[in-house]
């Protein structure tokens, strides 16, 4: 293997991979990058055995290719000299069948290579009818859903987000069981069979740091064990989890005796601001009383102080409600919220709160209140 | 006491004060900060036993004084509750003699306080002959030395500053036995003994943070035993470490053979690259040789890999020399400089580097070379 390419061009796809190059040293291969260079460009590739990311550079982006071949390079190495090095034209080459030359005008790197034949085998493939999402609906499906999986192993199904897709409709769902996020998308295009999969949060957390936040269409390939978002010039696989999802729709009740509404960051303020004065071990709860259209906030924590906060709300019903819950759940579900306003649905002080946008119900945070008597 | 005032004024003096505040639970009162309301204004004050600070607002930029007194506050909460408010009016209140009530319009705070004469008695003095530097001549003193003190307590000394004055010179020196520098600064005023003292560095390193980048005056005043800067509304005061500071004087050669000048940006991007092979086990030492006008700096560290850089520099002899250090060291010295080009004085590849500015012999970086044969 033998060509050179621009720093810039080089750097941007070693960044693209980097987010799959295992950081633990068991299997040293893991920690390299594949570079495999044929005669339709370079392609870059790493696994972690939770994702794989191949980022291709096609022929017309590397200015010289004198001989095309395979290796694997240490990727921690790599990615810091490349970042390092000038602007400007790097050759790399391969001598001696593992030995790496990386050399500029000024600056030559020998660095130890591994066969690329001890790379994993990834089996990266494409499905016939992907769905087709924006970056930017993924990316906001992503982040009103990723907070509330959990991160107990004791019932790993719940540490990833559920995708269930009918028809054109997917339901995005993500629980930790004391609190719950959905999402729903309506598709452009339609589904023949039911897909119902569970990914990793961690892994889809880390889908998220590649793409980039516009417009550009992500194809997403569902296999029953595996899943690849394609975009751009990267391909993202991500295993996925084994077991049931819970059916959590019958959580969500189809009836309110209370409709609450307060400005969305007026009430994130004044919650931000109880919870001060809350300890984690109490679970952060704080108290939520409505006195006609007056809203106090607060939380006594006797070692630390107490606090109580006053905010204007409306409301539909002249009864009055008292309910306890986690602030810092509170503030995790208010942050996925989009409008000037948000809506506040309760029954009673021992069922779920739901959290809505005003004006768009594809959006439901559901929390569980907590019994402080 | 009971007083009201703006959150911005509140909340910039408290953050003079808070890098005083404990964050070990073992003293409570360290963990606080004493508000002390008179006549004259509100004094602020924290201390951790290492170091004193207090901040001072003049009546006139306090709202309303209704009552004066003091207490003690807990830190950690207060600073957050001030900094989350909304910009206004805060109220204070001290009832039943230890309770606080901290409120706004719509916010109320209640916290427990510590009688305040269980505050450590600090006595904060001054001399009659302080020396006066500008903040910014402070600061660049401190950050052109301080990376060169020792972080081992095996010699407590070398873990300090070291200010030497003697009449109207200023000499400042760090060094942890394998590196060293030293700044020298004539002063305004002139002292009339000499004065030799060592300022922790943890304790000089959070003065920076306090002190501003500005042409504004330090007042620094100097005791046996302790050190208090006079700054804005300020009073630093610091602990002195006990003990005498090595004589670094004779370290320094004062002739040299060589004189090689390279530019400085370039030298230091060479050295960072070089300095990604090399492993801290090895004191990540790098090897620098002449070859006529060109300097040849490489690292080779078999597991990971081995690199040679290329620069083109100036010397005043046309011997060429050989020698190895830590790029570590050498990276810290470089970012003091501050000429266009750095000149490295060298004799032999077992005596000191000497790195200087070019124009500007104030400044003395010294490194011992490592021997690698």
């Amino acid at each position: 293997m033998k060509f050179s390419i621009k720093k810039e061009i080089l750097l941007e796809n070693l960044n693209n991979v980097s987010k799959a190059v295992s950081s633990k040293n068991v299997i040293p291969v893991l920690g390299g990058i594949r570079f495999n260079l044929t005669k339709d460009g370079l392609y870059l590739t790493a696994t972690n055995n939770e994702i794989d990311i191949e980022s291709f550079i096609e022929t017309k982006l590397i200015d010289k290719v004198e001989e095309l071949g395979s290796i694997v390079i240490q990727g921690k190495y790599l990615i810091e000299i490349v970042r390092k090095l000038p602007n400007g034209i790097i050759n790399i080459e391969v001598v001696d069948g593992l030995k790496i030359i990386l050399y500029t005008a000024n600056s030559t790197f020998n660095l130890n290579g591994i066969d690329s034949s001890e790379f994993p085998n990834l089996k990266i493939e494409k499905s016939t009818n992907p769905i087709v999402l924006s970056n930017k609906n993924l990316r906001n499906i992503i982040n009103q859903t990723i907070f509330a999986t959990s991160t107990q192993e004791s019932r790993p199904i719940l540490t990833g987000i559920n995708f269930k897709i009918e028809k054109d409709i997917m339901e995005c769902v993500a629980t930790d069981s004391y609190r719950l996020s959905k999402k729903i998308i309506k598709l452009d295009n339609t589904v023949d069979n039911i897909i119902n999969i569970v990914i990793p949060s961690k892994n889809i957390g880390e889908l998220i740091k590649v793409l980039e936040d516009n417009d550009d269409k992500v194809n997403i390939h569902i296999f029953s064990n595996k899943i690849l978002f394609e975009f751009e010039n990267i391909l993202f696989q991500s295993r996925l989890l084994n077991g049931n999802f819970p059916d959590t729709s019958r959580l969500i009740p189809s009836e309110f005796k209370f409709t609450i509404k307060a400005n969305l960051n007026e009430l994130y303020e004044v919650i931000d601001r109880a919870s001060l004065l809350t300890s984690e071990k109490d679970k952060n709860v704080i108290k939520f009383e409505t006195n006609g259209n007056i809203l106090t906030i607060s939380s006594n924590t006797p070692e630390i102080g107490k606090v109580e906060e006053k905010l204007a709300i409306s409301k539909d019903n002249s009864e009055n409600i008292k309910i306890a819950f986690s602030s810092k759940y509170m503030m995790d579900a208010l942050r996925t919220i989009t409008s000037t306003n948000v809506v506040i649905l309760l029954n009673s002080d021992i069922t779920p709160i739901i959290i809505n946008n005003e004006d768009d119900d594809t959006l439901v945070e559901l929390l569980l209140p907590i019994k402080t008597y």
